[in-house]
Order: structure tokens, then sequence, then C-alpha cells
């Protein structure tokens, strides 16, 4: 298959690039690295992408920035700052590039375990993160012969040593296996379905 | 108690309104009807209405708008337009409210049944639910104090005239059984908690 991975330069896109390059081929997306450039908060950034590509068999994104911060602090403008960089940024990606998977391909999205496991100052990730699963849920109705599942991390145990202190005494996962679950919305007949990796 | 029904003259703030009157101060607040009016939208209007009440027990929002119609047909613009209304807007409610809410009390919002049960056309609104579910447990671990729930409906029985096609085969429940659980939120003692009325 031709995979479109968004995202591939960071810690999970490198886990699913390392998981998914033995057998299928791999465009590697970034914002500034990989083979193509994209920026999923830019609807015309995303259009010119597939240009680009052309045709795929399947789109993962292990892409979106959310803001950390006190809620006591939190203004709307930064919370609204992360719905558009990782909620509108993976719903803009189906909803651009759903004419440029073949049939029965597949997305697969990048929620988070802080959906229903919250940390201090991670309310937008819980949103965002929630919000990315309901999306999920009901875009897997109405694909037309498309999938869609989303993959929940846990802290990656490559993050540990930036992220730690925010997930003290959460189970870590390491990359690898991270991406063994975006292998399995790939390869396997899942629609809707939340790989909860933790 | 001195409660801020936001949404007071829908069909759901009807109910609420009828069954928290009996013993309760209500503020009646809408877009365009009510004791006062409100655009969650705007940060500004927000602000004033606030300025306007003072200080309350509980504030109650049953209002926001999403988007209606199928996945292979929704632009970006439409589906932000939900986010902005329903979503960013009771949120907004919440980060500039909280100051406004006496020690104690609470936050209500409303998400809805379709962010588990997804219907035909209604992606926009499963992603703002689910996106509401995340933000009420998350939230409730960082309001110092307040306390913050979220009702989720399915649909109404007196909305079953314009909506029932929509939710054929959904079990619907009447106004006043919804109230119900808005009046569990106020009176009790529950946080981060989804009231599933279905």
């Amino acid at each position: 298959m031709k995979i479109l991975v968004i995202g591939a330069s960071g810690t999970v896109g490198q886990g699913i690039v390392q998981e998914l390059e033995r057998d299928h081929q791999i465009i590697r997306v970034g914002k500034t690295r990989g083979d193509f450039q994209v920026d999923l908060t830019q609807e015309e950034s995303v259009k010119a992408l597939f240009a680009q590509t052309g045709k795929v068999d399947a789109v993962i994104s292990a892409a979106g920035g959310v803001h950390f911060g006190p809620l006591a602090e939190m203004s709307c403008e930064q919370f609204n700052r992360g719905l558009q960089d990782k909620l509108m940024g993976q719903v803009r990606l189906v909803l651009t590039g759903k004419d440029f998977v073949n049939p029965g391909g597949s997305f697969t999205l990048t929620s988070g375990i802080l959906a229903q496991q919250p940390i201090r100052t991670g309310v937008n990730a819980s949103t965002v993160n929630a919000a990315l699963e309901g999306f999920v849920l009901a875009a897997a109705t109405e694909l037309n012969g498309l999938r869609i599942n989303a993959v929940s991390p846990t802290v990656l145990t490559e993050a540990l040593p930036d992220y730690g202190p925010f997930f003290s005494g959460f189970e870590s996962a390491p990359a690898s296996r991270v991406a063994l679950a975006y292998r399995r919305s790939v390869d396997g007949v899942d629609n809707g379905k939340i790989y909860r990796v933790w």
C-alpha cells in the first residue's frame, strides 16, 4: 500500500514509519521535514499536498499541537488554538483528503489517553482528544467505502524525559508498541474504532 | 440558590426553569430573550453578562448550535462553526464565568447522545458533544472548589415533530425528565460527571 504519514519525523511518526516501511510504501510528511510538507491548519496546504502525492491507500496522522496550561489562566484564544491545530487539522485532513484515498482505504488519526484520563494543565488536550474520538465514531458511518480509526496512546516511553512529570504514575508505552495499533488500523478491517494503547 | 440558565427559552431550558424555579432563584438568559442576553461566541458579551448579574451560585448552559449535514459535503468552515458555537461557547462560559461563581457553586453544560451514538449528518454534533465531555472531565480537576458536570440528553420528546426522522428508533425523553439531571448536578455533590438521559 501507498501510505501517507503526517508527522513522520515525530516520536510516534518515526515508530509508525519503522513499523510499516517493511511492507508498505511510505510517504513521509511533516511541517518542515519529510518528502512533502503540509500545514494542516490551512486548507490550501492540504489540497496542495494531495495534488502532489496523488491518490493513496491510507492516510495516517500523528500530528497536531494542543495548549498545556492551568485552567485558571487559560484564555479562550489559547483554548481555541488547540481546537484549530490538533482537532480541526486532523478533521481537515479527512474532509479534504477523502477524495484522494483509494476505495477500501483508510484514515488513522491520533487522539490520546487524556481524553479519558486527565492530567493537571491538560484540559485543552482532554477536550481535543475526546472530540477526535467522537469525530471518528461518526465519520466512520459516512465515509462511503473508506474506513477511519484513531489511536489513543499513553505517554510515550521516549517522551518521559520531557513529559514524565506531567504523567506521574502513568505507564508509558514505547513508540514501537504504539505503532502496532496504526498497523492494525491500516491492514485490518476495523472502522470507527479507538485503539487505546494503555 | 441564584442560578443562571443560558438558553432558558429553548425546549431544554424551559424544562430546567420549570424544574428549578420552585425552590431556586432563576435568572433567564438567551440570545434574544430572557432577563439578560448573551452571545457565547463573544468574550465581551459573556463578560458583560456577569457584570450585570453579579455573582451566582450555579451556571447552567443549554445553549449552542452545531452543523448538521452530510460529511461528503461538509466544509471545514461549516465544521468549525459548530466548534465555535456549542463547544467554544460553553468553554468560554466556564473560562470567563468561573470568577463569578460563589465557592461551592457549579457549572452544568449540555452535550448530547450523539457523542456516543452517531446519526446520519451528525458528525459535527458527535465531535462537539464528545469534546464537551472531555472538557468537563478535565476541568473538574482544576476548578478549585467549583464543580462542573454535563447533561447528555437523547432526542427530546417535544422535538420529535422536527427531529424525529433523524433519530429514527431512538427513545426520546421529555424535557421534564432531562431537567432532573440538571437538578442533580446543581443540588448534588457530583463533579466531572456526565448524566446520560437515555
